[in-house]
């Protein structure tokens, strides 16, 4: 029987993988990379680096594969079929790599960037290849240190108050406004600094891009204030590097509801 | 100057220690191990166990405090300034902790179960600690894999559904109404199996204890069905051990609302 892992590699910084992911790594035949086109090939070398780091050379694959573009222009109600046809072409991909490229009792792994958990579709994929019921295989997943617990972390803060909760949203979310109910709210796959709606607002962000890595960028404050500082740094560092991955936290003061 | 890590080990499984945890737990004088009293010693050995495991014999400290009780009959509006009270008294034992049993150019660490970004009290203290300005110290956090992402990872599950929120937040939460805007609600310090009231509606619930441990048990299905089953499995598991922890993923299905 063929064995995937799923495997969460943390939010960029190599020490970030667990003992477990290391474990899993070298068990690993064959790693498929699935690279995003455009500008990513950055963090595939990344995620080559790290394999490379823990595994004598020679004993595993390396498969790269293309990863269909997703219908970027569909907004709004169009949200989530663009999003499930894309899935579907990807599951077509998969299927293929795994059916084609692992051996009957090989062992393949796909790596995530943060905690497979949050905002990834790689399991909702696999279940869909295992539905279609043209290749049989078995897998686990290994748990990582998301983006969200790194930038809290770098920022030395909590994700939560005492004993109130949080929230982990997306930009197109918060577009529509400040979710009910909480007042910490996580942000993510957010191109379109939405965090500038609440700017009149008495909310705190705690912003970070490429978590982890020598290129981390962190800025915090009130709104009003560390806003315009972001627009800044985001802007030039996303011309420098020709791309940005960010998330933030917002912590808005009870009292201003 | 003293410098202080608060690092993430993981949910219960040493495995789950990251490299940048292993280093920083190579890099420390004196562990600070705050028992709970009560029953769970287990856990503190597992935190020595960890710490045996990565460091030579000799090379290294352990202090072990109480930590005070916090007056849990406390409830309702009662509940943030008992907090508080336990806050600030934890803190005077960290404060001591700190300026006692560490050298003027030590490392110390605190060894924190999953994230310290998630209903932890660490870093609060921690601050809380330098703002009383009786002890100098620097102190950097290492972020952990949370139990949460190992509760969904075990169960082979994301957090959010594509697009979607989720929130964080507590049983007493819970108790008070579904929360608002989100299918998707992960529920962690819960004694009292909240999850009971919601068994009328249309919701999924993903439950786990003792995650990452050789004891972990983890119940999934709709809570009609599998609500009664966590009911009796974790009753019988807290009486053999003394003591349990547990969260769970409750996913609800988005036509019912």
């Amino acid at each position: 029987m063929r064995k995937i892992h799923v495997i969460g590699i943390g939010a960029g910084d190599p020490e970030q993988l667990t003992l477990q992911a290391v474990r899993a790594l070298r068990s690993t035949d064959v790693f498929f990379l699935l690279d995003k086109g455009e500008v990513k090939s950055d963090l595939t070398q990344l995620r080559r680096d790290m394999v490379d780091a823990h595994l004598p050379e020679g004993s595993y694959r390396v498969v790269e594969a293309r990863d269909p573009e997703r219908d970027r222009k569909a907004g709004g109600p169009a949200y989530s079929p663009a999003v499930e046809d894309w899935r579907s072409a990807r599951a077509g991909i998969y299927e293929r790599l795994i059916a084609e490229e692992l051996g009957e009792d090989g062992t393949g792994a796909f790596l995530v960037w943060g905690d497979p958990a949050l905002y990834d579709s790689t399991l909702g994929i696999l279940e869909e290849v295992l539905a279609r019921g043209t290749v049989a295989f078995e897998y686990d997943v290994i748990p990582g240190v998301s983006s969200v617990s790194t930038l809290v972390a770098r920022h030395r803060t909590g994700l939560n108050r005492v004993a109130r909760p949080v929230q982990i949203t997306t930009g197109r979310r918060l577009a529509e406004g400040f979710p009910e109910g909480v007042d910490d709210v996580v942000v993510m796959l957010d191109a379109h600094q939405t965090f500038r709606q609440y700017a009149g607002d008495d909310i705190d962000i705690y912003w970070g891009a490429y978590l982890g890595t020598p290129d981390e960028i962190l800025v915090s404050g009130p709104i009003a204030e560390a806003g315009p500082r972001i627009e800044r740094v985001r802007a030039e560092a996303r011309e420098r590097k020709g791309w940005i991955m960010d998330t933030y936290l917002l912590r808005r003061n009870p009292g201003d509801q």
